[in-house]
């Protein structure tokens, strides 16, 4: 059998999450059906990451196992004709069969957008966190930088992670505005269950004074979620990108 | 009498254009809604621009006179309070009595954004218009440059119009890239029905070589609007700001 692996771009508004679950339609659930649809075959799409309802990827990475002839890179195309348009295959390719994309991924990419203005704006609705009180980006990024290295974050975590360990590596971490649009970019070998949000929801805080920069490195110390800002809403972060 | 100028950001996508209609749903008629709940008056919602249905507005521009005693700035966060998150009041003023959001305005801004990639963009799917061949920015920007200055562009106007001349004065037209996103800007005295969207269509096919930079005075000198190239699509398309 031939592992295929899809990299797929997604507006998260209408689905919950990525992952298939009872009762509620999930990105999983309709990328499967598409691809069972063009294969004729009942194939179980294995994806990198779980995102929650709302958030959206640019840079999700699922693959599957089949016996189609299709030639790899077209995979893409003929997807993308059964899919809603909420959802794109932006590029396909076979890979070894010891490729995993949970297992066999060696670190993510995330944004987050805040859309930092007096009145929240109708075209970025379901694109970005909108906070209506001024927000000192340097504060942000500065704070930003304590994030990076390797630290225990588990006050960075919500309740109900399944993960092992709770000590990830945090390669970057960086704040930047760009007229009303803040954008903070997050890579590391792996996130904590809502890590990215926390750390967004903490950013805010720091930007609007009431959590100093360098208390970042106290909070991480400290273990204690309660220290640590609000998680910020799902909407407003992006999957970026994957690395293998 | 008070006169109240607002200024409205809409998605367009879930409209039937700005301009009330029977049986469709139209940004006016749910801008005048908000507004005669808010004043518990009939106001008519004069607007600068008709928007068709999926064009979108960074700066629509409405006025409306009314006997409410509402301070000038509170309309704007008393109207978001009552409107569906995809229309936006960004801003809200007393202007003089003579005031007339469609004759008094000066020039108007439009935006044209096309997404130049070989897949479709989720995110971007009612935002830009999708475009898989590689368009040459350089010559759109060439192109553009020809329609600056006083011309008649009936070439450039769908049938229907009501203006009374087809003569206008565009004083800025350029187009730039950033990454995969191309971004067409052009502003002048006024437009006629459809012709931001045609100069779109035209400047496409310019960028992918169907028609030279050069041949865009010809088209213009040559009044026919079989000679210009499509009309492109209305998602891809924003009212930027109106100016007084």
């Amino acid at each position: 059998m031939r592992n295929i692996k899809l990299i797929v771009e997604y507006d998260g508004t209408a689905y919950h999450g990525w992952q298939s679950q009872d009762n509620a339609t999930a990105v999983q659930d309709v990328v499967t059906e598409a691809v069972n649809r063009l294969t004729g075959e009942k194939c179980s799409i294995i994806g990198s990451s779980r995102t929650d309802t709302g958030v959206h990827a640019l840079g999700q990475v699922c693959n599957f196992f089949t016996n189609s002839k299709i030639p790899a890179d077209k995979f893409a195309f003929a997807l993308n004709t059964m899919l809603p348009d909420d959802i794109v295959i932006k590029h396909s390719e076979e890979v070894p069969a010891d490729f995993h994309s949970r297992f066999s991924a060696k670190g993510k990419k995330y944004r987050y957008l805040i859309y930092n203005s007096t009145f929240p704006s109708a075209l970025l609705r379901n694109r970005a966190y909108h906070v209506f009180y001024h927000l000192d980006c340097e504060l942000m990024n500065k704070a930003a930088g304590h994030l990076t290295g390797t630290h225990d974050f588990i006050a960075f975590s919500a309740a109900g992670s399944s993960a092992r360990t709770t000590t990830r590596t945090i390669t970057q971490a960086n704040v930047s505005r760009n007229g009303e649009m803040i954008e903070i970019t997050v890579a590391g070998d792996g996130f904590l269950y809502n890590m990215v949000r926390i750390i967004a929801g903490t950013l805010v805080e720091v930007g609007f004074g009431k959590i100093p920069p360098d208390a970042i490195s106290e909070i991480i110390a400290g273990r204690d979620r309660r220290k640590a800002g609000r998680t910020a809403p799902a909407h407003g972060l992006y999957l970026v990108e994957v690395y293998y």
